[in-house]
């Protein structure tokens, strides 16, 4: 097992991110709504070597607030390593000793991917607003134009959790003979009214904070408010009753008796005002409104008569689809239903509802059973398809406990 | 039975809003955080008649956006009756040929009782956070000084959803010796961590709108903007995923493919959009923060050792104990919590968790389960206690079907 100088037995250590550009003008990406986009650039960053013939391939998808650097650390001074660190590495769940992992940030995004904070070459001046509404798809299709780049003919899996599980299945859809196998964690076939709702009220709070301005308020004061707010109401969705129970509580902050004030009081304020104010230092406003959008707009079944319809061309690819029960957000009931619709096309499905108290956050959270369920699948999928891809170092994929 | 003249049978018709006032200085209401607070108006209703010996008042404790104004029109002209109107009147759930009912406005509100908006007699000036924090127990004991005043020496019962459950709670434990009876729908004994949290985000939206002004903003331009948005956050958490889904599902407003912009454009946006507009204009955004921040403090089993020895003085009192099983905002194990508490202590506990989709709102909208539920434990109790009150015409309490 590779250890990186960090101490930490089976890390990636120090990674690079990088960035692919293409779509210059005149061949710009033709978007879902028929704008066009161009040029592109993806950030985007790889773990582990490709075999011989790149067949051991796995592109992995991030959620709203996700970006490119999934695992490792930037510089040897960094606090944090990659948003899903923990599962990437040697003899992981996404083992580098077998697999070659790819994380692309999204069009539309702010960390370093094209989007409504880039430089508009038309204008020499951020999009703003004038950046194009992106949909799922269209991320799915820049993201396939990176595949091409790295010469990936099929991908073994790709996957991801949350809006990152929206693009996967997009990918199923949209272009299944490029896959062998497909995993949605805690997602959903298309966004229900009540998580539409949400979003609004998200976009809301940035549209009503007056140093919006309309999109365009780069080089200004930015909407840290109602960024702040939006992030607020998006952490209250991703944690459950129960978790909030246990973590919180009615325990008071720094207090032992009710101040009868309006100042923060209670811990579960304290929370959401910290994350609240920590991530208006690392996204952009305008981000999070054409990203909720894009969520908003998922929908697999619009422009075919049925979900199963949309299916179809995806009967081959091979599903793992994990739910979480304390999910209220996209609950276990919209992964049956992709479930259900996959195996009315004749998929081949495997289904689990982990039983989780972490609420929507339980894909990035049980990372243990996961890494028994992905590593299994993915190693299934490698024998099944006679990959020359290493066997597995260990059966489960879970580090040795010595 | 009657008929008002508005063609509806049963209706009580037209009715007044009235108001009482006390705690004149140097005799204030002195509150759970030790500060005073007077003179004190409430805003109250009745409908029905009083019997000889005032043992047949009920009295109805509204929830976070309600008012005094339960039943009836207050003109011929008035486009919406009470906001419960279809409860009460003659042969109603509330059969006022049989009770006397009485619903009061909460201190802290804004709808005629004394609150933020109000004018602070030593200033002149509208009190705006200068205004006492007040808590459930603080609107109860100003409740009480109504009773007393209207020369109820018992009540029949209280009864009330939500915020509303709440006061009917704390009546039992503060005032056990004043109700034979006690009903709260789709209540808690102690507001979560989820429920605090849904709770800041509403002030949070209101604090940031410029407009706000640390509360003093009256004479000059509200904070029209960040109550609305409370107002959108709120609305979510009335309702169910399941009512949303039947609601509106993905359907859009005036429009039938997708704009590719930020406009307003699923029927959910635009449903939210309009509730928030409609809140501005009958509600003052003080006194959204004095009421959430009310319910936030409320835990009945605070300075006691635990919920049943805060029911302890309450085992005489007969409970009616309502939930819903799509309410994820006041979830139907909260009611079986003080269920239990209630059967510790050795209290007459009936308890339903009523099958709904409608989430939070049922409490509203289940009228006919809620008729038959609650008039017959109405009328155990009068007969129980042998009280000088008629018998219901009809052995359900629903108006004759024909």
């Amino acid at each position: 097992m590779s250890n990186n100088g960090f101490g930490e037995p089976g890390t990636v250590g120090l990674v690079e991110t990088q960035y692919f550009t293409f779509a210059e003008p005149p061949n710009e990406l033709v978007l879902e709504s028929g704008e066009k986009l161009g040029p592109i650039t993806l950030a985007y960053e790889t773990y582990g070597q490709p075999n011989a013939d790149r067949s051991n391939a796995i592109l992995i998808l991030h959620a709203l607030s996700g970006d490119a650097h999934a695992a490792g650390y930037h510089t040897p001074h960094d606090r944090k390593p990659g948003w899903w660190h923990e599962t990437i590495g040697s003899g992981r769940m996404f083992d580098t000793d077998r697999y070659w992992i790819i994380c692309s940030n999204v069009i539309g995004g702010c960390k370093g991917s094209t989007g409504p904070s880039s430089i508009d070459p038309k204008t020499g001046k951020p999009y703003g607003l004038r950046f194009p509404v992106v949909t799922i798809a269209d991320m799915v299709n820049a993201q396939r134009h990176l595949i091409d780049y790295l010469g990936i003919d099929r991908l073994l899996a790709v996957i991801g959790g949350s809006m990152g599980g929206m693009q996967a299945l997009q990918w199923a859809v949209s272009y299944p003979e490029r896959l062998r196998a497909c995993i949605p964690l805690a997602a959903t076939a298309h966004l229900s009214p009540q998580s539409i709702a949400l979003n609004e009220v998200g976009r809301q709070a940035i549209y009503r904070d007056p140093n919006w301005n309309h999109g365009d308020y780069y080089g200004g004061p930015r909407p840290d408010k109602g960024l702040a707010l939006a992030r607020m109401i998006g952490h209250i969705t991703y944690l459950s009753d129960k978790s909030m129970h246990r973590k919180f509580g009615r325990r008071l902050q720094n207090r032992e008796k009710y101040g009868y004030d309006f100042s923060v009081e209670f811990q579960v304020e304290s929370y959401l005002q910290y994350h609240g104010e920590n991530f208006i230092r690392r996204f952009d406003a305008n981000s999070y409104l054409y990203l909720t959008k894009a969520m908003d707009y998922f929908d697999l079944s619009n422009g075919h008569r049925s979900l199963v319809e949309a299916f179809l061309p995806a009967a081959h690819v091979r599903f793992l689809v994990v739910s979480f029960t304390s999910d209220w957000l996209f609950p276990p009931y919209q992964s049956r239903e992709i479930v259900s619709a996959l195996k009315a096309v004749g998929a081949d499905v495997t289904y689990c509802n982990v039983d989780s108290d972490y609420g929507h956050d339980a894909f990035l959270l049980e990372v243990e059973t996961l890494t028994e369920l992905v590593s299994d699948f993915l190693t299934r999928i490698c024998r099944e398809d006679g990959l020359d891809i290493p066997e597995p170092a260990h059966p489960t994929g879970l580090p040795m406990r010595e």
